[in-house]
């Protein structure tokens, strides 16, 4: 058993199994003498866990034929430029909904390259943020897609639905909710998710896209920023991050073990559920401002009411095993990211840590 | 002892005591109680580790202060866009002597971009190959900068000087000589090297730019392409790839344990030595196809004269603990890369074995 448990937001915890399998296989990846990061990504061994990695991705999302499956390097960030660069095709307008800093850098970026169209923005009543039903939105028909954010890490605001759009793709950025809840793949035109959350290290980006949307770019887009690079060429244009791959196949393996997506959710749904009641039953000492239908599957992030005691908290917390469970630096208070390799037990831990806090402190 | 040499062209072999410490670190990083790839890059754990990385290079390679250093995502690949993107500045036009394979896919995404002058071309005589002296070449007074590749390692041909541009900026790839010999930085406008050949694992690329040359990018540039994001955040503009980072610590560590550039470099040309003698012995068995002033240090490259016993010294060889010698796709042979990893027993090995295989085929 580990002594910590990790509340990290990303670069975020891994399966115990994952790292002891990794650190197993560091010199001697099987059998070959050599460790996986001494390994040419054009060899068979390599190719083989490409292989297995995708078709593993594949089997847990259900996803469909006629999506592409690409690792990328770069990041989510990366994908902000990546989406409209490819996305935007002639008439280069796309919609957008705003729920936060995720999605305002997304924006940003977007900008750049096109007429952008902010369909919603989230809103706070009474210090409680929420984000309007899509009958309230201003969608344009002829958009060319619509980029949201599936959960806003930083304020731990999720949609906890997905929008209908009709004919215009869908384009989500789901790098902290991918694998953690099942989805309709079938739903979206393309959906991202940066590795270090639910599946892997940095340094990889799992990109889901549907075929028909692998589009001309706009001008001056560099060849490792077109999707039709990695179409042709299967993620494989030039060296990929090997190692940050290889740690994801290790987590996909582990998450088939472990029952796969459905399975993963209802721990998830526990977890979470646990959390938030210690927060609702706190009598106002643990306060969340985020209204209880978008509240975030797994960064549950909250306030003390005497924000006086956030420090010790978090100091008392770190002493106890409870690690990085300071918010972000735009946001303070705390958060307490339960990505799938946060186990039910380190849960468990910072709910009793929490009544006891508040019970010392109240 | 390692039971392999892995003379495989990158992702590259790595110095064995760079991968017993990632692996005893590999469930706890300086007593933290989690793993490094489960560190988030914000905290002032990552932050030390960055600053010490830098501080490394920095007195490995004896950089000037006013030159930037950035880790970056994306591969030695992305560099082929962003030089051209960052540095054509106004009037658009560049210089680049086209050497091989990788000079011609940087020229290919420099001409998305700017107008490229190629002003020199390797060439062929006799079935050699060598790189005209810099009095043949066709020099733009006027270019943004001249771009270069040190070392082709496809077909194992090197530079082994650096080219006089005046005030035009050199721009080098110099992938798999970085760290190997020593250089004066002061002498090139950028360098650039991804991990996976001297400094680690594939995932990160170390980017060293004079700070006049970080100029307003070219239209549609995306955020995370400008290095001026970077020069701004310090390669902290989102996440980047930690683990590679990481790594490439710890064989900056590792490489000043060894005595350092100068020190490493003496060994390097003692191992390069020692395998084109063995061929220039050969009396015709094996045949060095690159013009001598030419040949690499790092990526040995040669054929074996009766070309139908490729495959058997390539089996026989891996059998033999000497694995991964089968040359590139486009180029066949036997291609050895010895980096600075490769300790010296593993090329006595490989000579030992070269001059057995021919002795008992010759």
């Amino acid at each position: 058993m580990r002594k910590v448990y990790n509340f990290g937001a990303g670069p975020a915890m891994l399966p115990e199994a994952v790292l002891l399998k990794a650190q197993k296989e560091m010199l001697d990846w099987k059998g070959t003498g050599v460790s996986l990061m001494e390994i040419g990504h054009r060899t068979p061994e390599f190719q083989a866990l490409a292989d297995q990695s995708e078709a593993d991705l594949r089997e847990l999302m259900a996803i469909p034929s006629n999506y592409k499956i690409f690792f990328l390097p770069g990041g989510a960030t990366a994908q902000f430029s990546m989406v409209p660069m490819n996305l935007l095709g002639i008439n280069k307008k796309a919609d957008y909904i705003d729920t936060g800093v995720w999605s305002k850098k997304a924006i940003a970026e977007a900008k750049r390259f096109g007429d952008i169209n902010i369909a919603a923005a989230a809103c706070e009543e009474n210090g409680i943020l929420s984000i309007p039903e899509q009958d309230e939105w201003k969608l344009n028909p002829s958009a060319a897609y619509l980029h949201y954010t599936a959960n806003e890490t930083i304020s731990g605001l999720e949609f906890q639905w997905v929008p209908d759009t009709g004919n215009v793709p869908l384009a989500a950025d789901m790098t902290s909710l991918m694998l953690a809840q099942p989805i309709d793949v079938s739903q979206f035109g393309i959906i991202y998710a940066s590795a270090q959350k639910n599946l892997g290290q940095a340094g990889v980006t799992i990109v889901i896209i549907r075929d028909d949307l692998i589009r001309e770019p706009v001008a001056n887009t560099p060849a490792t920023y077109m999707y039709k690079t990695y179409q042709k060429y299967d993620s494989f244009y030039n060296t990929p991050p090997t190692y940050s791959w290889y740690i994801s196949s290790l987590v996909l393996s582990w998450l088939k073990e472990q029952g796969g997506v459905e399975a993963i959710y209802k721990v998830n749904q526990r977890k979470a559920a646990r959390l938030y009641a210690v927060i609702d039953e706190s009598k106002g000492f643990y306060e969340s401002r985020i209204a209880v239908k978008n509240r975030s599957l797994c960064s549950v992030s909250f306030y003390l009411k005497n924000d006086a005691l956030t420090e010790q908290f978090i100091s008392e917390a770190h002493e106890a095993g409870l690690a990085y469970l300071k918010g972000h630096r735009f946001a303070g208070g705390i958060r307490a990211c339960i990505y799938n390799a946060m186990p039910e037990e380190g849960v468990n831990a910072l709910a009793d840590f929490m009544l006891d806090f508040a019970k010392r402190n109240g």
